[in-house]
């Protein structure tokens, strides 16, 4: 039986999505861009999917801008308005997905301000914190709509209120959050907002960027006409038309979907944490429904991972995006984990499909899968008082 | 019935591809930097793809970079190796697609330098030219492998073995060219290419960037270590995937396709020219085998379209990039049409699933409509020296 808990790092492609891409790799191929029938028969099905991904966050169907993912759409947008302005201030954290974070440290080496805001112990920004931060020359604060490795959700409305009175720019890196919890550009003061079709049951390859009307950005991807002229490229019409169907389907869905991953989401974390010196990551702050972010004292995250992999149940030590490289998550570590606790944290991310009877499954595994670790581990004899010889 | 001569514009994707693409959507989904089994599955599946899309060019595994299209390489390939120089010159043709025009505009308006080299009347540059403009600061050669308004082929040998003697780097925008004729990055030099499947009979939204092994490219997407910490994103598996295959479907079958589009394109190029005051533009030159660009005298492209769009004939003006701009076609300027004959010039490109039937009921179809619009047309009236009157 294989047990995939790990859809924060991506999720299969729902088969009603698949079926309305179907048509546009075989019928209606056109370019998007042609004069012809061809290119108005899948420029009328853009126009249909560029609705359903703005309904999805309440935004205008010409705020909407199709792009290659959650990283091209973080990447368009903070260098996009940094290099409008040419110099300046940025506000971020320093739990941002590597997307933001590694687009905020070039812009540093390009001579821009930066500033990395902390987290507290549950991993929330402080709006206050946000605030203080600000200076005359601040251009733009980017800050995430929930944290990818422990689903934290950041007072995005509050900032958002903080980034108008000062009459900054406001972008969110939503790719975690559209279409698992309520997102409105509108009640949140958003001006700039990514998304990812694949973290929703959409395809991977296709995200879009958000651009509040009366936001001028600098082009990114320069070449043709597309986009309003904003962002070059053959429109991805099998991706886009995914995309617009996956949100559409992802917001119909939420309140249900949410009820499910939270209810097995809460029976996983409850009989996790009968382990002992185990916790939860981000307990106390507000999460995402289908996120479970676990310490288990005195053990390597990535030998658990390995074990369960060997069981067919997927998990993750953090981001995908930066699996294999070994470090502690920077995420635990700004939330003031050590670095042992850091490398012992197991990310489970529930999806719809997941059921009562895999999450059980998954639990039997892993709490025995701990177990053997711990018992082989001198730090977790040392922890527990034992007298395990070292 | 309807007949697609766009096929430069963009191709349906092939049964075959898809077939392959299908279980990265629903089975083997997993993101291909996580550690588990599902991970390693698409791992797996991107890399026989590699090996796919780097056979098709004879370059290594470890020189393919997958991106979201064309016109992503092209920004890469330009902006990565100008940021690294810091500063300098750099060489192009003024018949570039808009992807590697833009850029340059957009470099030139950073303190870069350009030179944008002429081409004759068939549409070629010539390597003459090119060494001519070396200056000691050129830092980068990009140069198209194929036209893609004319399918007129460039001198690439000859530019890569000066850019090669004179150690400038030299990028190619190849995305006509590739699948359709071959194209081997080690005989003709070539340092980085850009490629893209959608004009191959693969997917829209994903492309490639071959970066020669010892060259160091600048980051164009930041955030996760996908793709060796180069080009950051989630890998887009199916496209990638579909990529591959239809890489590697183009070649084994490049023989046949070519002889059956030149086939037809004779066929129409031939009937066309029987009108009278008809060129071919890019006579003289190498051409794609598909591509057929006629300039028809005194009437307005944009209305010939119209009409054979309402038979259900799909043909372009110039690029479907700069579809709508109502300007006539740069490069046809460039090639020395003046702007009415540039107007009156319609791009038709042959793909392998036509045949003589449907080019038969084309020429038709497009004869009667010349016949009908030259009828109307004052100028054309003029040309023939006829009494019409204005």
């Amino acid at each position: 039986m294989q047990i995939y808990l790990d859809h924060a790092a991506t999720t299969y492609t729902d088969k009603r999505v698949l079926e309305v891409m179907r048509p546009l790799f075989e019928e209606t191929y056109g370019n998007a861009s042609s004069l012809h029938g061809f290119g108005r028969a899948a420029e009328k099905a853009v126009m249909k999917a560029r609705e359903q991904t703005a309904a999805a966050i309440g935004a205008k169907t010409e705020e909407i801008y199709f792009t290659s993912g959650g990283t091209e759409s973080d990447n368009w947008a903070i260098k996009g308005i940094a290099e409008l302005a040419g110099k300046g201030h940025i506000i971020t954290t320093s739990v941002e997905h590597h997307a933001v974070l590694d687009t905020c440290d070039y812009l540093k080496s390009r001579g821009f301000d930066v500033t990395f805001l902390p987290v507290d112990e549950t991993g929330r920004v402080s709006a206050n914190s946000v605030e203080e931060a600000i200076q005359p020359d601040t251009i733009l604060i980017s800050i995430m709509f929930a944290n990818n490795e422990t689903g934290v959700l950041m007072p995005i409305a509050e900032i958002g209120k903080i980034a108008r009175e000062h009459d900054i720019l406001f972008h969110t890196d939503a790719v975690q959050a559209v279409g698992h919890v309520p997102v409105d550009v509108n009640e949140t003061d958003i001006d700039l907002l990514s998304m990812s079709a694949h973290k929703f049951y959409g395809p991977k390859g296709v995200g879009a960027l958000y651009v509040r009307q009366g936001v001028t950005i600098g082009r990114f991807m320069h070449g043709g006409a597309q986009e309003r002229s904003v962002r070059a490229g053959t429109l991805n019409t099998p991706g886009i038309v995914g995309l617009g169907a996956a949100a559409q389907l992802a917001v119909d869905t939420m309140t249900e979907n949410a009820r499910h991953e939270r209810m097995l989401a809460n029976r996983l974390t409850e009989s996790l944490l009968a382990l002992p010196e185990t916790r939860l990551n981000g307990a106390g702050a507000e999460r995402l429904p289908g996120h479970v972010n676990v310490t288990f004292s005195g053990i390597e995250a990535e030998a658990l991972l390995t074990f369960l992999d060997l069981e067919g149940i997927a998990v993750s030590t953090g981001s995908a995006c930066s699996s294999g490289s070994l470090k502690p998550s920077y995420v635990l570590r700004a939330m003031g984990l050590s670095i042992e606790d850091a490398r012992g944290s197991l990310r489970m991310s529930i999806g719809r499909e997941n059921n009562v009877e895999q999450i059980d499954i998954a639990i039997q595994k892993i709490k025995a899968a701990v177990e053997r670790l711990q018992a082989l581990s001198p730090l977790f004899a040392q922890r527990r008082g034992g007298k395990k010889h070292v």
